[in-house]
C-alpha cells in the first residue's frame, strides 16, 4: 500500500509539472500583451491542478490515454483560473496562491477582460481534443460554466442574507465547487470513450469529491496552519462567511453561544482577536468533528461510486487522490 | 426598388420583434434570481439585433431556413450583450440604449457575473442549432470571442497611449467590432450548409460591414442627433477617445490646428463647451467627408463580396441592410 501510494504521489507530481509547463507556454508571446500577460500571470501561479489531473485520470479510467485529453485537462484548469480571477474581484481578495491577485496587480478592467478571454481559451483548448461527441462534451462543459456562475451568484447572495440554511449552503457548493470537478471527470470519461454507466460513475465521484474538498476548505480555514494554507487562519470568520462550520454551529448552539454566533452574522464578521474565542466555541459545539464526519461521508460516497470501474490501477489512483485531498493541510 | 425596400424593412422589423420576444423569454423564471434577473434586464433592453438578423439571413443566403438558426441568432445576440455589460463596467458608462447600465442598476460584481453567464448562455444556445459541423462552428464562434477580448484590450490600451496610428485603430475595430459581425455571417453560412466559397463571401461581407458600422458610429458621435443617437453628442471628444475622426484630423492638421487636436489627447478629453469648436475643426479639415468616404469604401467591399451568392432575394436583402446601416442616424 505504501509503495503504491508513493507511485501515485510521484505520478501526480509529474503530471502537475507537465500541466504547469503547458500552462506557462500556452499564451507565451501572444499579442496584445495588455491582455495575454495578465492571463499568463494567473496561469503561471501554480496550484494543485486537481481539475486537470481528474480529466486525465478519468480518461484513462475508461480505457483512454492521457494523450487524448491533455488539451481538455488544460481547458479545465484555464476555466478554473477564470473563476478565480473574477471571484477575486468580487471578493476584494488581494492574495491568491501567495501572490497579488490580478485585479490588484493590474486593474479591475484588465482582470475582467483576462477572465473573459480565459473562458474562450478554455473552450478553444477543449475543442482541440473533441474528436468524437463534440456536442455532448461541450454541453457538459458549458453546463458547468452555468452552474459555476449560479453558485457564485448564490455565494454573493448569501453574503447579505442573514438566514442561510445548510441545505441552501450545500446547493451553493454543489454549483460553485462540485459542478466543475464533476465536469472534469465527465469530460475525461467522454473523451476516453467511456460507457454512459462509466461516465455516470465518474461524475458521481467528481461531485462528491468536490463537496468533500469544499468542506475541507471550510475546515482548514479554522484548523489549518497559516504557513501551509497560504491564507491567514480564521479569514472566513473575520469576513462573516456563512460556511458549513458556522451554519452547523448556529444550528446546534443555544442561549449565549447562539447569540455570540449570531453576532458574526449581524456584524458581517468578527475582529481578528476574536478568532480564538470562536474556534473554542466551535470545539465546544463539536462542529469541527461534525465537519470531519461530513467530509468523510462525501469522500466515502465518491469512492463507492467508482465500484463499477474496471481499471483497478486507476480506481486505486482515484481513491488515493480522494484520500489525499481530505488529509491535506493546505 | 422602393417596394422591395419596404419589404426588407418589414421583414427586418418582424424578425427584430421575434428575436426580442425570444430573448425576453429565454431566462424567464430561472433561478437564482440574483443572477438571471440582471441577465434578463440587459437581454430585454432592445437594440438593433443586427447580429441575430445577420445569422438568419446568412443561413438563408446559402439555401438554409431561418428555423435552422434561431438559437444561433439568439446566441450571437447574447454574446453581443455580454460584451456590452463588461465593456460598460470598464468604460464607466452609466447609460446603454437609454437605460441605466447593469453595473449601475445593480453593482459591479453582479454585472461581471451576469456577463460571464451570458457567455455560457450564448454557447448553450449555439449548441442547440449545431446539428452538423459542431466543432467547426464552435471554433468560429470561439475565435470571435477571443478577437473581441483582444479588441477591447487594444481599445483600453489606446486610451492611455498618446501615439495611436490609423492602421492600429483599424486592427482594433476589426477585432472589437468586425470579428463578431463576421462570425454571425460565418456561422449562419455554416448552419445553412454553405460551401466554403459561400461562407468566405459571407465572412468578407460581415467584416467589411462591421468596419463600416463602427466608422459610422464614430461619425454619428459628432454629427448625430442626440435624441436619435441615444447618447449625448460629442461624447468621444469629451472622453478623448481616439476615433477614426480624431486620428485622421491629427494626420491632416498643421500648426495651431494640430496643437489644438493634440490637446484632446494630452488632457484625455475636452470640456462639453468645446465640442462645437472641434466639430468645426473637423469640418475645416474635411474629416467628416473623409470618414463618409471610408464608410462607403467598406460598404462597397461588403456588397461586392456577395457577388458569388446565388439567392438573389437574400443578396438584395443583405445589400439593403448594408445601405440602411450606413444611412442610419442612430
Amino acid at each position: 500500500m505504501k509503495n503504491s501510494n508513493k507511485k501515485y504521489t510521484n505520478n501526480y507530481k509529474r503530471e502537475v509539472e507537465k500541466i504547469d509547463k503547458k500552462l506557462s507556454k500556452l499564451l507565451q508571446g501572444k499579442k496584445p500583451e495588455s491582455l495575454y500577460e495578465p492571463c499568463s500571470y494567473i496561469l503561471q501561479s501554480g496550484g494543485k491542478h486537481l481539475r486537470a489531473y481528474l480529466v486525465l485520470l478519468s480518461t484513462k479510467a475508461v480505457g483512454g490515454k492521457f494523450s487524448q485529453a491533455y488539451n481538455a485537462a488544460l481547458s479545465a484548469e484555464i476555466l478554473h483560473n477564470f473563476t478565480l480571477v473574477h471571484d477575486d474581484i468580487m471578493d476584494n481578495a488581494d492574495k491568491r496562491r501567495g501572490r497579488t491577485t490580478l485585479h490588484i496587480k493590474y486593474d479591475i478592467s484588465t482582470a475582467i477582460l483576462a477572465g473573459d478571454s480565459l473562458i474562450a481559451e478554455a473552450y478553444k483548448n477543449l475543442l482541440k481534443d473533441c474528436k468524437i461527441n463534440a456536442t455532448e462534451i461541450l454541453k457538459t462543459f458549458n453546463n458547468s460554466v452555468i452552474e459555476v456562475c449560479e453558485g457564485q451568484s448564490l455565494d454573493k447572495e448569501f453574503e447579505v442574507r442573514k438566514n442561510v440554511t445548510i441545505p441552501e449552503y450545500k446547493i451553493m457548493i454543489r454549483k460553485k465547487t462540485g459542478a466543475l470537478i464533476q465536469m472534469c471527470c465527465s469530460i475525461g470519461g467522454q473523451l476516453g470513450g467511456g460507457t454512459p454507466e462509466e461516465i455516470k460513475a465518474l461524475e458521481k465521484y467528481g461531485m462528491n469529491l468536490g463537496l468533500a474538498f469544499q468542506l475541507k476548505d471550510d475546515l482548514l480555514d479554522i484548523i489549518g496552519d497559516a504557513k501551509d494554507f497560504g491564507k491567514s487562519i480564521g479569514g472566513d470568520l473575520v469576513e462573516g462567511k456563512k460556511t458549513f462550520l458556522l451554519l452547523k454551529a448556529l444550528e446546534l448552539a443555544k442561549n449565549e453561544d447562539k447569540k455570540a454566533l449570531q453576532k458574526i452574522i449581524l456584524n458581517n464578521g468578527i475582529k481578528r482577536n476574536q478568532i480564538n474565542k470562536y474556534k473554542k466555541l466551535y470545539e465546544k459545539l463539536n462542529v469541527l468533528e461534525i465537519t470531519e464526519k461530513e467530509i468523510s461521508k462525501y469522500t466515502d460516497m465518491a469512492i463507492r461510486a467508482l465500484k463499477s470501474l474496471k481499471n483497478e490501477d486507476i480506481k486505486k489512483n482515484l481513491i488515493w487522490l480522494a484520500n489525499s485531498l481530505i488529509n491535506r493541510n493546505k
